[in-house]
């Protein structure tokens, strides 16, 4: 059994701990948290372990939660952390996690490098195998490559131009905005994505450009997709069908939004109505010449977990990615084909 | 003087008749409307000479509202009709306009067949002169062409490939959503802007992708534009600022989204707040080899009012296109340059 560890129980800490607790090879030896807000509250009643600073404990102890011990205990026990603390904090845990000997996966809101390799399952999982840390790369950066990886498979890339319209916020922050507006984000181009993807596919041409749109849900990827080699839209159909971690939202079924992907979702019994997966939407494949196009959403909060998964066993020397994934996915759920 | 009927008050007509006010050359016969709401109130009460069907007097009567004539007592009357009714709706007029020898403008929501030309004024004012029937190409094919017509300037554009995310209601709207999703539009791959621009630039290899995102204030377009040699960016943002009817909306005064953009409008004092020019993102304008990339706003309820202004001139045979922008520039207040 892999012992890990959760630094940070927000968006993603939070699924990172429900995914480890339904590994048949991993055990889960607590999650830690700053504040004792609700998360704190449903985190206790799930029964796991918490730990917290030794500044919070007394917070803590007044809102009634039981702690089990402070961070560094809780590092000490794990073979494994999973860092999933805001954006740059990370950084500044690293060299508590790395004196102490621990191996660590970091988010990709750090910067590339906190680590000795940045991770996306389908890509490179062999990288990062016995490495001591490893970052699993962004959600909208794990869509791209989850797509782009498959696709090489099939044609040799040789350019990527994509455009991301991101989601303002996640459905439970109440600060952040806009509420009725585009913006440009960044202005300037390329967008910091098509640099992260170049962290994994290192040479790849790739031109991203980015804009948030004021909605909570999953963000959407236009995609113009240069191929060395003339493909068929029913090649490009048939790879992405047969790839796991991603499915295809057909007009048949009347899934034509990011809404109605979400909805299924909630239907299906996601837990947190998560998706994994990658959604296409299959009537946005399209080729003209060596180019494919196509559209696909991306659940923000989610599509990083079986990645955070797949790198811990990665960094714990399992050195079978295909089965690494194989076991991923049977435990959580994830499918192939289509959406419905 | 250009005596001109404006058929249907909605968002489009109301602005175009208010802009043939504001011209030396042309008189506003009067304007219809189907329905007495609040708009027709407002026309009334600037004065203009309101129109309606004969099944509609009736209503208009009860609601107070004094009513000139039927729609063919203002047909009669004028030189042009610009058509402003709904998507559709002006086809079917059109046999009207033409049993009583009458020049016509349609808007972008009509299939291209539905006139003689496709018009938009920086690249084709020449083939709209004299012609019959006209048809102002929507918001969208405005944006796309005159970003397109005035690269194609300084270097011949052999491919743009192209994503637009469009508001999903304008701001009156009250029936329309998303709330909170993103949806292609459509999922199909081209979306029909690509082929709109193909009226005009007929043999330019275009490819556009569309998504609705829930905002009201502007569309936004982000573009990758092959030209046929080697440019600097400070020759595109040269040639960019150097235009009539496209503003820049710089970094340094902090507009950096369409919200901002449309505040500008308000603080300039502009009707409705209106936003004639095309407002490109400044720090987006980028040039990797042989490709332009940038980002612009399109305000989806008045780009195309100084095009159908321009395309009267044209079909009443006015053949000097410079002159006829320059005329209605100065008469709406259309700049050029920075938007701040």
């Amino acid at each position: 059994m892999i012992k890990v560890a959760v630094n940070g129980y927000g968006t993603i800490g939070k699924r990172v701990a429900s995914a480890i607790l339904a590994q048949p090879d991993m055990s889960l030896i607590g999650v830690s948290k700053t504040s004792p807000n609700y998360e704190a509250y449903q985190a206790q009643k799930m029964g796991m372990s918490l730990y917290v600073t030794k500044e919070s404990a007394k917070e803590f102890e007044e809102a009634g939660i039981k702690v089990k011990g402070v961070l560094e205990d809780m590092i000490r026990e794990a073979d494994v952390v999973v860092d999933a603390t805001p954006n740059g904090v990370g950084a500044q845990y690293k060299q508590i996690y790395s004196s102490m000997g621990k191996r660590a996966l970091f988010q990709g809101g750090e910067k590339a490098n906190v680590a000795d390799v940045s991770f996306s399952a389908l890509c490179n999982y062999d990288e990062a195998v016995d490495k001591k840390f490893v970052r699993v790369v962004s959600c909208n950066t794990t869509g791209l490559l989850r797509t782009l990886c498959t696709l090489n498979k099939m044609s040799k890339i040789t350019k990527v131009r994509g455009t991301i319209v991101r989601r303002a916020a996640d459905p439970k922050e109440v600060k952040k905005g806009p509420i009725n507006s585009l913006i440009p984000d960044p202005a300037s181009i390329p967008s910091h994505h098509a640099k992260d993807v170049n962290t994994v596919l290192k040479d790849l041409d790739i031109v991203t450009m980015a804009v948030i749109a004021p909605t909570t849900l999953m963000h959407v990827h236009m995609l113009d997709i240069t191929v060395s080699t003339s493909v068929t839209r029913e090649d490009v159909l048939s790879v992405m069908k047969s790839t796991p971690r991603i499915l295809l939202a057909s007009s048949k079924s009347k899934v034509g939004s990011t809404a109605e992907i979400v909805e299924v979702a909630r239907d299906m019994g996601r837990n947190r109505n998560d998706l994994y997966e990658l959604i296409i939407f299959e009537d946005s494949i399209s080729v003209k010449g060596n180019e494919v196009f196509l559209m696909y959403a991306v659940h923000q909060e989610s599509i990083v977990v079986p990645e955070n998964i797949d790198a811990i066993r990665a960094v714990s020397g399992f050195s079978d990615g295909r089965k690494s994934m194989e076991i991923t996915n049977t435990s959580m759920g994830i499918r192939t084909g289509y959406l419905v």
